[in-house]
């Protein structure tokens, strides 16, 4: 059922750097070079392993693969980070017999302790069955943190009569955050790709899935998502019609895991789905959307299974978008609850129930006529978010 | 000990609009026209009491007094609402025997549902007693919501000799939101001022008091900040030294009562004071400060009394404030944890320990040698808060 895309090798190890008694490391391996594409975090704060990966794709899209640590973010730790995570990559290269600037390096979990290396120069030789051993699965569990469950999607097309596979995983307990941080992407497929076509691609497909969510507003400053593509399927991607199929399966699966991060969101128990339309531009709905999925009001509401429109609109109307109120109308799934600067009349708490109930919750705000439209999916805020973000340390 | 400024009366009555079993509307009186300044809610959608006393105080900035109802907003109730908050001012003038032009509304409560004119008319009669009775404690409990305590802050200052009093009351329970809506100040004073001076002073004042405290970051269709002056203490305010005094005091009164806002936050234990200094502008130290006040992950840390300067950087880095991360400072009280890009060494959490028991919790960024400051008072995010907004509507 789980089809990998030719030509790659997925592992996990338990390398004990701060974990015990499960895998926390990941590796990913093209058999030959994979173009190589990636977007990061924007936070002024970049983690060692982002300021590494920036330098190694300036010098060459062609890298093959990445290797992922959990439980140390590798962030805000100065030079000597930057050091142990180019000693790292050194240690693995090594013992995969291939040169250090061939793997990109992703570090998720607690800001400011370094790498303890003595650690990872004990563990290094083990890293020798990523040649081998090649079990997605495990390494998607490597790379979890508050992660309840591996985050995978995957697809296969065919093109020309021949097939291409795709395979995605991520990390991220919906908790885009600096502490048990981070959002983590890696999508592997077996086209063969143009690298500059490959990177746009990439970030289309990452504005319309993992910028489309919320949990708690944080952004992390360890943010990865990594597409590889290594040609052993023996498709090109050089027409139209075939590039166009691809990014619709790298799409895909790239709102797959965003969704799952939603779902998975720390203490989370609902996904809301919130769509602004008839918007004067994309600006403005993405101020409205953002500042209705981020509310804690809006948020503890979904969470109530408590239609409270009027928490909604509120948001609408401090977000800075430009709207005039008498035009909104707000709906739950296809019920109307407020237009024309007033709400609905009707026993409308009865004839919501059904909906609030349900896991995913459909909040529709339309402002006009304009062509101006977001979409976000956002978690709910519930008492295990502050039970788990409160005691995290204990 | 509570000093009411001459001229003014303040009582409370039980209009049973919501509430049973408590007071729950207010009257403010002045036995003269007294000069008013207001500040109202940026928010699009402005409450009905909103736009009718923006249309009162257009007209003249001399009026006797405030009426302000707690349990029903008055807010998104279209054209309606604005004929009923009218008629409810006209019921009060007839019993006040005033001009109906000589109240300003102001309303708190749940958003949506429209007033009960046949009880505001019942009720009416009943207006009188604001023609004698004087307890301005009373009249702080009826405008309650969700607050666990009456906000009262008041003070006296000799000008020339005589003796000027101010005393303000305010509402809210940290949650600036539509629901449980909102924050209502009011402040009294028995000087005699300029209109258009005690207008700046006013919204200079708010601009250090009310506006530097977050508890959600939403803002509601109600919030507003009135202030009266009715010259009965004989007292001109009209030389520099007399204004900077009465100013001094205006914010004085105005950061006491927004403080214990933020004390009596939903479901709050702790007090953030956050300070960032040293910025490239003032605009980037405010867009610092409140992606640090505002991010659930620093928040939930707050009330887990954990020192985890790492959710703080990174709120910083994702602020979108210019700023250089390698010379970023973080402290708690005067104890720096982080600075030159990585965290000071040592065993910080002990030493952090008594400080952040505390219910008072100092933070403070330094960015480099900019001229660029800010402050935010903020809340922390706690299970109880969850508690009162999830389950806000059974």
């Amino acid at each position: 059922m789980l089809k990998t895309p030719k030509g790659y090798k997925f592992t996990a190890l338990e390398g004990g750097f701060k974990y015990s008694g499960r895998d926390d490391l990941a590796l990913i391996l093209s058999d030959v070079p994979a173009v190589a594409a990636a977007v990061f975090t924007k936070n002024k704060f970049q983690a060692a392993p982002v300021t590494v990966g920036k330098e190694i794709l300036a010098e060459s899209h062609l890298v093959r693969g990445a290797m992922i640590n959990a439980g140390l973010a590798n962030a805000c730790t100065g030079a000597e980070g930057i050091e142990d995570c180019k000693e790292s990559l050194i240690l693995a290269a090594k013992y995969l017999s291939i040169s250090e600037r061939d793997l990109l390096p992703a570090s998720t979990g607690v800001i400011g302790p370094r790498f303890n290396m003595d650690r990872w120069r004990e563990v290094a030789p083990k890293f020798k069955k990523a040649l081998t051993e090649n079990d997605p699965v495990k390494a998607a569990k490597a790379i979890m943190t508050t992660d309840k469950f591996p985050k995978l999607a995957w697809g296969e097309i065919e093109c020309n009569g021949q097939s291409v596979r795709m395979l995605g995983m991520c990390k991220g307990a919906g908790m885009i955050s600096p502490d048990m941080a981070t959002m983590l992407g890696f999508v592997t497929c077996d086209a063969e790709v143009d690298p500059i076509w490959w990177q746009d691609a990439l970030r289309r497909c990452i504005n319309k899935s993992f910028n489309c969510i919320t949990v708690d507003g944080d952004t992390s400053t360890n943010d990865t998502v990594m597409a590889f593509a290594n040609g052993a399927s023996g498709v090109k991607a050089d027409d139209d019609a075939t590039k166009k199929s691809l990014e619709d399966l790298l799409l895909d699966i790239c709102q797959q895991l965003s969704y799952m991060i939603v779902q998975d969101a720390e203490g989370g128990t609902k996904v809301m789905h919130i769509k602004v339309t008839g918007a004067a531009s994309d600006k403005d709905a993405e101020l409205m959307i953002r500042a209705v999925g981020n509310s804690p009001l809006v948020k503890t509401a979904l969470f109530g299974e408590d239609p409270n429109w009027g928490r909604i609109v509120a948001a609408a109307g401090r977000s800075g978008a430009d709207f005039d109120p008498e035009k909104l109308t707000l709906s739950f799934g296809k019920i109307v609850v407020f237009e024309n600067g007033k709400p609905v009349e009707g026993d409308m708490d009865a004839l919501l129930e059904p909906l609030m109930r349900k896991q995913d919750v459909e909040v529709n705000i339309t402002l006009g006529d304009g062509e101006g439209s977001s979409l976000l999916q956002a978690s709910d805020l519930t008492r295990e978010y502050i039970n788990i973000n409160a005691d995290y340390r204990s």
